[in-house]
């Protein structure tokens, strides 16, 4: 078991009256439980904890009027993660993928892995399948991108980087679900808090469905496994951005600090948080 | 209330075990019944219906050996709109979208909204917001897309259409949901038989979440909303094809049938089924 | 006649040595004559002013070593542009376009008129053809881009911009001659100095080939085109940028001014100072 | 000495009047004679033989009116490439690369070269740089592209190749100019014809600027390089199709036959035949 603390600060100007709906909310699974939290907005509103997703992330929703508002989350969050033998977990074969994991094998607006068939069969469809070949998949990417940020942007998908071979935590998990996909293998985005994810902000990896669960990777290899605390998940970024809002907002700061309070001593090989 | 008589034959040469994932099923909703259906498949094989995407959608899942393969689907469906008045159909703030429907606010594959704010805004920002502004975009699609088969394929999405002014009934609403999702407005892919549409096809179009409720729009302007039948939706085509399939087949023939058996007359201004 | 006075000073911090090959001095064709001009580069190095293009068009080159480099470039051109009626500058069928003009019917990096073949003869299929036609397009991308500096960058072609519906003079000069080939007439970019460029910077127009020769076009409408220096010409801005280099160096400050010192009264409806 | 012997039969149904420019004559160069030649246009019109591109280019221009157009091209060439050994070949450094060969280190349609610096200097930023490089960008082509037709079409770019892994003659030509190119390479598309092609069709190959000469590969790996006899260069394919016309016409028929009837022995490992 792991336990983590997690501790966001977000400070914006409101430049007009904005309504907020907030991805930060460390998720509740049978494997992860939330211990202690507060959530912290100034000035006071009324805030809203909606389900959202798969029905495990939660938003913070609120309306906020103009002037300075902070909004300040604190966790102490609990994994325990359901290992298993790498081994034994096998590629699902289409007939059985189960109907609400179907969707995940979609292309989605940073997943284009329609486009990728060859890409990915040509890089890897001589790798045995299983819980080894998304492995083979997400230390591809770790080694063929490199992290530098400003390179991509919020309009960069997978085949963008791609090309360009760099990009931040978000594309690094795009183009590993794309390349899933592309295999067959369904993969979906996960935001959350990573331990030691250099620098030190919100974090994105994926899972993808072996065996009959969901298994997690983190294709930067800046967190362990075991040290990723997840917030929600998606079919992209496009689902899970930290903050969304309509209204007039400028962000001033962001403050996130991730700590591994408990460690689970070894990194287990294969685990499913979901 | 329509009454619609649907059919679809489906032939294919299957070259190899294949697993089959078929969006042909008419859809239940509260306002959509199916009064009469015969699903035949030849060989017969163990078929199952599940539920798919938000539930009132169904997949029909089989595998099927080497050789030739049928699929025949006939249905009478019944279809009473929920009509309302166009002029109350509001466009609902940004913290008043309820939760399931945000996800229709994210660009997705083919419907890169996060492209088109100005494009968007540049058209239809002057459009007072409502029912008449969501028409005002279905209507624009409609007199600036040529229906045009070949011109796109299955990677074309709107940036791509809007760029060739050409393409096919998904490419029409793939355009028109991304000019609403810039504009805030929730939209999503719909696919189904439209009455008239020509070449007679399986049809997509959309709808756009108003007032309280998703209301239906046919951009490329061949089916009176009343003569509508829906399958399945989506955030986009690559979430409701009529056929997915995992092995090896080729499709040899496709004939599809839809006719209004009973003609509610005047034509709703504006009517939900979902 | 116009007499311009045109000066551009230019400082970069040389991390590495460098070689350098700047588009700044005022091309010399029939119709635009320079002359004073003075070219100074401050620390004193060997520099060469090379043909380049079409041959009007000077390169100056030089190597640099590390440390701080000042270019700085005066010059007083006099232009007096070959004026024409519009009215009888026809479009040039494909067969009667000279085999050098030819290139520039063909789509390029940031002009890629093949895709939008629909686009140019949905909006200007019906327009007489002839410089009022060019003229209709010129005047529609200043209508339907905003001038906005931040939206697009160096990777972005005329249809990104189209998209967009913003960028800088680049970008409307390579909506405008994607449109004019996509419609069958020759067109190349132009850079060079624009009185009243607003922020005054090198600025991008382009030229249409019409009657048997090249016609000036400031889609932006910020600088008058008898108002209008020239420096280079190419397929589009990726032929004229105003520095290109080879080692290290930042750009620390750019200063340019340009003033029309003579006014020639009335602004030529069409002119060819190519 | 290579002497080939290349035929080419193109049939068209012409609809409307119609003005052709073909891409089809063997090229004159210090290195390719042509010894014997004939062109036939039936029916019989009046045609010209233009010089295009860089000047050993020609155009065979002419008008046709409606019915069935046959053009039969045939030409003995004789090819005594100037021969190099491969190790004395270096990279010219931008200082001395000659203004006439500057516009090849700019991206262009087809070959967007500014998208893949890092791509380029991932893979070959360690290769030594020379002849050897260039050679090993051009085999990673063959060995990543599969040669395959169908997969892209005229508005494909070396960046979709990249992405899809498959492609024609054109494409692996393509990838291979943009890497180089962002290498610091210039690198430009030649067409011709080559011994061996399969399926034989007219041929896309590129030459590389090095030393000082331009030195020719083929990443197909299809054709030997002293049996490729050629027409056209240009920036990409974009400047050299084998047919261009404005009007209205069919290709019916395309045969092309290349035959090497003196083979000079031993293949070169670089040489030049600009």
């Amino acid at each position: 078991m792991s336990t983590i603390d997690v501790c966001a600060d977000l400070s914006y100007e409101v430049t007009a009256p904005t309504s907020f709906a907030f991805s930060i909310i460390a998720a509740r699974t049978r494997h992860q439980v939330v211990t202690a939290e507060q959530i912290v907005v100034d000035p006071d509103v009324d805030v809203s904890l909606v389900p959202y997703g798969e029905g495990t992330h939660q938003l913070l929703r609120f309306d906020a009027a103009e002037g300075t508002l902070d909004v300040s989350y604190r966790a102490t969050v609990s994994i325990e993660g359901d290992d298993a033998d790498p081994a034994e977990l096998t590629e699902v074969e289409f007939s059985r993928v189960p109907a609400d994991v179907l969707p995940y094998l979609n292309p989605s607006r940073y997943c284009e892995s329609d486009k990728l068939d060859r890409f990915a069969t040509g890089l890897f469809g001589d790798v045995d399948p299983g819980h080894a070949r998304v492995r083979a998949v997400s230390d591809w990417v770790g080694e063929n991108v490199t992290y530098e940020a400003g390179v991509t942007d919020g309009s960069s998908g997978s085949t963008d980087v791609l090309l360009q071979r760099a990009g931040v935590c978000r594309d690094f998990a795009h183009v590993a679900i794309s390349l899933c996909r592309a295999l067959g293998v369904p993969a979906r985005y996960v935001s959350g808090y990573g331990v030691g994810v250099e620098p030190q902000d919100f974090h994105g990896f994926f899972e993808a469905y072996l065996g009959d669960d969901w298994y997690l990777f983190d294709p930067t290899g800046m967190a362990a496994i075991h040290a990723l605390a997840r917030i929600g998940v998606g079919r992209d970024a496009a689902d899970a951005p930290f903050a969304t809002f309509v209204g007039g907002a400028e962000l001033r700061s962001k403050t996130i600090t991730v700590e591994l309070v408990d460690d689970p001593g070894a990194e287990p090989e294969a685990t499913s948080t979901a």
